[in-house]
């Protein structure tokens, strides 16, 4: 999506080679009417599949996750991190490894709310090294949905991810990605 | 708003007298049609004032805030509950305390985000004890911008929160007041 690379270079700021914020838009500030776009983008890639539920895990992912459900017509599901008081069904879990943080935590969905006959798209802001995909993805086996497919806003091409999500057949579509970068300059590929 | 007295009473949960579960539409599943009729509320009760910002803490207002600003046609800024590696810059921050989670924690925003010439509306999911919005109201305050209102879903009327933040001058506008609750029934005040 070209207007996504064009405000990653304008806008967002890599430290170092592996760290690239994009808080003024994605991550802290939200421009919403950018993000509506890019939710659009998703629709079009994905409006001739069925798609009965959108989910994301908190908290980056829930802003994009809840305009591209506008567009499919569908309920946003997000994964919590830490459990509360008032979340006490029974839940399907998976454990996600942080590796920014270096803490692994679970991410939680209530069973009430995904089971066999939903078809689901997963989407999330980043995709790097591909923890909390695959944790989404194993919710979704362990309800027995469908996942249709994995809607990234950016991805870090260089890191592994990517490959073992899609070496593992799911179809995944990141709007961005970033083969290297550094504080000079960003390399986009294929999309 | 009649509908989410409705929603809330149908889809709701009462746990005692204190806490009201509503996972099923606006803290774990969201039901975006459903929400979008909530942000317009919003954006109905706010049109006449300059709004260039929604301001909302992370987790569960993200979701209002996003469809809200949609309405504004403005950003939305969210203030973030832990410090982050990739967060450094110099930040506002004001405490809070969980009276759920009996924590204190803190909430910050990046100064660069906020400033005086930004007329802000807070939105968030719930009010109790006021400890979030006033929180992000001291935000505002640090960076000398102006809160033109707080918009709250749910106001829970018996707690503390609705009074202080409206002795201190705040327009609040909450789209339903529960004056008092348990297991049976679900008692409302007025708008």
């Amino acid at each position: 999506m070209e207007e996504l690379k064009q405000k990653i270079i304008n806008e967002g700021q890599v430290i170092g080679t592996e760290i690239l914020k994009v808080d003024c838009f994605l991550n802290h500030q939200l421009d919403v009417a950018f993000l509506d776009r890019v939710a659009k983008e998703f629709y079009e890639r994905y409006k001739s599949q069925r798609i009965d539920k959108i989910l994301t895990v908190e908290v980056s992912g829930i802003a994009i996750a809840v305009l591209t459900a506008m567009y499919f017509g569908v309920p946003v599901l997000f994964a919590k991190k830490l459990q509360s008081k008032t979340l006490n069904e029974e839940m399907y879990e998976a454990q996600v490894h942080s590796f920014t943080k270096k803490i692994d935590y679970n991410i939680r969905v209530a069973k009430k709310f995904l089971n066999e006959e939903d078809h689901v798209l997963i989407i999330d802001d980043f995709l790097a090294k591909g923890q909390a995909a695959l944790g989404l993805a194993e919710i979704c086996d362990q309800a027995g949905a469908t996942v249709e497919g994995i809607g990234i806003v950016i991805e870090k091409d260089f890191q592994e991810g990517g490959s073992i999500l899609r070496d593992s057949g799911y179809r995944v579509d990141s709007l961005a990605r970033i083969v290297e970068m550094n504080e000079e300059e960003i390399i986009f590929g294929e999309e």
